[in-house]
């Protein structure tokens, strides 16, 4: 009885997830759910991103939290579009949030669509929010175990990144151990070394994202 | 009929973790719940914590952790017993997890007992797992804005701690508004900085944990 209860509201879930990705479809924009840790630098690095993705590109933002508009109130400056979720207690962004979200958009007028997901390792992970491909960030103060620790985050990630690099050499932060344990989780994505004080590592993400809008405009 | 569920799932956990504290008061030690967003420093806490408790005092640790036994295999050489409750995919520590660590563990020889949840900052702090206290950890790494951003986890805190304090200086970190937001959300708890790299704040903290063991063993 448990089980169908948890199943029925995750097919529910699902299923308003891919219609938000239809929705997204229908506009051709890239849609890319950004999951991290809280104070990992996500609000931070779409601040870097999306004045650098140039050549007139539109960004929209979704930015979830539980309270505040403070990560809104940073964005409103660079994205063309901002939508701030409150979430209350809720520890994740929903589809339904998202769909929400969507209605209050020009989906038209926009290329790239961040979904900057409530700070948290485990709970966003497992809920699909209609978005094309999801980011991992792990900043380097958070240490060098957490991927074996949270694996959901990692494992549907298809790209990650590893922000705050410039402290690698300051903290005690081992970037083999986390080579070790991604080869063991997610083979498939490229981990991207970030720092938004030296810059490092921005031209490979802006690569990347690029990359991926194309694949998807041509898909 | 949702809320009927939610009401009844509540309402047998908050039961079980009432059994929990029974049991604890019956052996007399003080229990702690740390809270905190992943890599805040809970087990690099409690690793100089527990040493210096000094006077004979006994300590224990349940540790959860979606995955792995690392944090107990930290732990294990400090404290006197030591169990790792792995959650798979959950998001917090449960009181019946919490029982079934207590069942395991000589609790007539302990003084001390901490249970370092599972880092996140939203979900952990929704259950109460029986303890006696909550102590928060901020991470200066972690930014000047979780306190409004995350009101939940320190709201229920008797003890807020603000790690990595020796970072203050280095990276951009403005003490002011944690205190601010602080002074609208918990006006109860006592704020510590500690590093665990300087020394700064154990004496408060150890302070701290010895009145409150005082003060519960009195009552």
């Amino acid at each position: 009885m448990k089980i169908n209860v948890v199943k029925s509201v995750l097919d529910a879930s699902d299923a308003i997830a891919a219609e938000n990705r239809k929705q997204m479809d229908g506009a051709g924009l890239l849609c890319i759910n950004l999951l991290s840790a809280p104070g990992s630098g996500k609000t931070t690095l779409l601040q870097a991103t999306i004045p650098r993705l140039g050549g007139g590109a539109s960004s929209a933002v979704l930015v979830g939290d539980l309270q505040t508009t403070r990560d809104a109130e940073r964005l409103g400056p660079v994205a063309a579009q901002v939508t701030q979720i409150n979430t209350g207690r809720g520890c994740h962004l929903s589809p339904e949030q998202v769909a929400e979200g969507l209605r209050g958009l020009d989906l038209s007028a926009i290329e790239y669509l961040f979904i900057e997901n409530v700070g948290n390792m485990v709970c966003p992970a497992a809920f699909d929010l209609g978005e094309h491909h999801r980011a991992a960030l792990l900043s380097v103060p958070e240490g060098d175990d957490k991927v074996a620790k949270y694996p959901t985050l990692f494992q549907g990630a298809s790209v990650i990144l590893l922000t705050k690099a410039d402290l690698i050499g300051v903290l005690d932060f081992d970037i083999g151990r986390v080579e070790a344990d991604l080869s063991k989780t997610n083979t498939g994505a490229p981990l991207i070394h970030l720092s938004s004080k030296t810059g490092e590592g921005m031209d490979a993400w802006l690569a990347w994202l690029r990359e991926a809008k194309a694949a998807h405009g041509a898909g």
